[in-house]
């Protein structure tokens, strides 16, 4: 007996159903992405891992997926190669992998085209990406990640349409209900350390400022004197602890607080640019941004403002994120390229649609209605019909061969066809056919030259 | 120094130029087969090379991407291992490799999915597959596949809509001029074999007779005395050099050179049906579709009518192709499902579509209009106007910071932005604006109020 055929673990197929919700999703991306003036840009699925090694840290180059070497790629193995073990034998057979992120292969493709874009170089991405991690409930080892980002400008007009692409796409697109768009700025960050007497230390103040919301003030404080934070340091920072929660507030506090910080007091000062250019664009709108210095952000690439959305009272995690980096192509000898970058988490997104019921219904079937086929008489009654609703532009198809009718009505049930069109014998005679509104179980004689009008009424 | 970044041989990034163009094409194919009720699927880039292995030939199974195992994958390897020499040694570290073609993971999906899925079930696909062959001008080793299939119906309606879909995505949507949809029948070919005596031997035949364009009746002649046909079957294939030109009179010459042939009169029957459906479907359009009997495609699966399209006078090679199968998933164990399937080749497409000139001008840049950047006074001026004009729907975006006018023009002018935008102090005292019509050099001052009409009147 043949093997059932299987899926490698922590990969899964897209069906249909899936894929008209994810379209959807993506559609709205693309479109605001657009409408900014992003343009799209696609690389390959393999890299070489000169290009992908020792840009994701030691347990990054270990989730790397790496690709055999074609042909004899034993060439040039001796039996005692083996002795270097997995890591070290993998990069004598094997030049490519796949990519890890978007975010690498768009440095690389900037490098390699810098005389050739036009700058500021505005692109976004929308493609899957591939690690190596132990599968869980929502991670899987294929996924997609939709990028957008800009490089080749210091402008804060950025990070505000940032903020209004956010809005937007979430908002005022897919509906989302109780979103955050959270923000702060990695350079009141750099001064809070200074300020508390632990200058340079912002990346470990970081990483444990990070865990606030998760593991609590107590466990952070503790987590920092692990860190090499002291007492007096931990003791400095207790004001940021009960920092304001009106973002003005917050913002008016985090001035007098740095004040003799020049780094926190540049960060404080992109913060409120950031925010007069968000009024200036629209000062109508009240945009959900909160600004939280408890937000870091593990990527030690960025440098300035950062982002991260996050639904309340929902257990789906961040939908959407980024920042501004200061040097984004210095890996590949290109210096100061600086520029912001933020991403939509596809699966994600999905899921909080899927949690506030916000899929549209049509998202459910594309095709619109299905004609019936009884016999060779009926097929040549119907079938010039089906070709001028799909002239009109309606989804529409025929059961392909004649067979018991309940079966062609379980398939329309099965597809969510919501109209089907039967041609019998007495239909025919009268030059009708009669139409079946499966949502209400309606059924309807229609002349057939009024069959566009009636659709054109009910969809 | 670092080193420059590369791409795998093989590979390429699609710019942003290519990716508007591509997505012109795609969003043609994607229309025209939901239209005609097939959903879209995606699998996974990664397949057990247990599915993968042994279905494209010994040929395909070297070409295979093989995907290093993660962790410790030497653990169980000893150095005589090595002596097995590649191609085995890989099946011993690798489990996983990339998709190859669409097809295989489709079948394995219908398998994996029986009992899930409403059939007949109608399914397009749109992926890359990775292949390790030799890249040469026009071939690379990541290249994308536009698959439609339905499975589960020997209905010949399926096989009319196929010369419908491509029909209207090809000649009726892109515009392509001189194309030619050729159809044959394994069938006829198996009847042909039978009548010349030559019984079961309809692939040899194929493969030499495939090659008739290419390579002249001569060679083909050898070709087949080369492969064990004897001097009597190559004397009764005679006629078939020959026959008539014309449709009908071919279908009529065939009818009656296979009239003891069952299986040749199955193949007949079948064409006359195909055709009978086209013309019931549509009466008014001549369709451009050739019998061709000198057609075989190469892929061995195929049992009923095939297809492939080719554009005259080009140097491209086939556009789209496809056939029936009796059995797309006895592989893997599911037996007697039966289905038709095509695909466009988006490469080959695109080619075409340049070689015609027939790309449209807005495929060229999505960002309609360029606001300038003075300095922050004309930003407050400009930034309102800009969210504006997002909002009524244009594609807009503002130059980010203030620099000399004349860089911001040539940023406009390589991104073939149609209209850019200046508010300087004697605009923005006057409450205008000047827009400047990139292609014709024409500028105009506009009153901000009237700017929404005249861009509809512009674009």
């Amino acid at each position: 007996m043949k093997q059932k055929p299987t899926l490698p673990r922590g990969t899964r197929d897209y069906t249909p159903a899936m894929m008209l919700r994810r379209n959807y999703i993506i559609s709205h991306i693309k479109e605001v992405f657009e409408k900014f003036g992003f343009l799209p840009l696609e690389t390959p699925a393999m890299e070489n891992l000169s290009v992908l090694m020792g840009k994701y840290g030691e347990e990054g180059d270990q989730l790397l997926y790496k690709i055999l070497n074609q042909g004899d790629f034993l060439k040039n193995v001796q039996p005692e190669d083996l002795k270097k073990g997995s890591k070290l034998f993998a990069l004598q057979i094997a030049e490519k992998g796949l990519r890890y992120d978007l975010t690498v292969p768009f440095a690389r493709f900037v490098v390699m085209n810098q005389h050739d874009l036009a700058f500021p170089f505005k692109r976004y991405q929308i493609q899957p990406v591939w690690r190596g991690d132990a599968p869980q409930k929502g991670r899987y080892r294929e996924f997609y990640q939709c990028d957008a980002d800009v490089v080749g400008t210091n402008s804060l007009i950025c990070e505000a349409e940032i903020i209004l692409m956010m809005n937007e796409v979430l908002g005022k697109r897919l509906g989302i209900q109780g979103f955050e768009i959270k923000i702060n700025h990695r350079k009141i960050l750099a001064g809070i350390a200074e300020k508390i007497g632990a200058e340079g230390k912002e990346n470990e103040l970081c990483v444990a400022i990070d865990k606030l919301d998760k593991i609590g003030k107590e466990k952070v404080e503790q987590e920092l004197l692990q860190r090499g934070f002291s007492e007096n340091n931990i003791q400095a920072l207790q004001p940021i602890f009960d920092v304001p929660a009106n973002n003005e507030a917050k913002i008016q506090f985090l001035e007098d607080f740095l004040q003799n910080s020049a780094v926190g007091s540049e960060g404080i000062a992109d913060l409120k640019q950031i925010f007069e250019y968000l009024q200036l664009f629209d000062s109508q709108t009240s945009f959900p941004v909160v600004v939280d210095i408890t937000l870091a952000r593990g990527l030690s690439y960025y440098t300035g403002a950062i982002f991260e959305v996050k639904v309340k009272n929902s257990a789906v995690g961040s939908i959407s994120g980024g920042g501004r980096y200061d040097n984004l192509t210095g890996t590949f000898g290109l210096q100061g390229m600086a520029g912001v970058g933020f991403s939509f988490g596809l699966d994600r997104i999905y899921d909080v649609l899927e949690e506030q019921n916000l899929f549209p219904a049509q998202t459910q079937s594309t095709t619109q209605m299905l004609f019936t086929n009884f016999d060779k008489e009926s097929e040549k009654f119907v079938l010039p019909l089906l070709k001028k609703l799909r002239d009109a532009g309606y989804k529409a198809e025929i059961y392909p061969q004649s067979t018991k009718l309940d079966k062609q009505f379980k398939y329309a049930d099965k597809k969510q066809i919501p109209f089907v069109l039967v041609a019998g014998s007495e239909e025919m005679k009268n030059n009708e056919i009669s139409v079946k509104n499966m949502q209400t179980g309606e059924q309807k004689r229609i002349k057939i030259e009024n069959l566009q009008t009636f659709f054109q009424e009910q969809l």
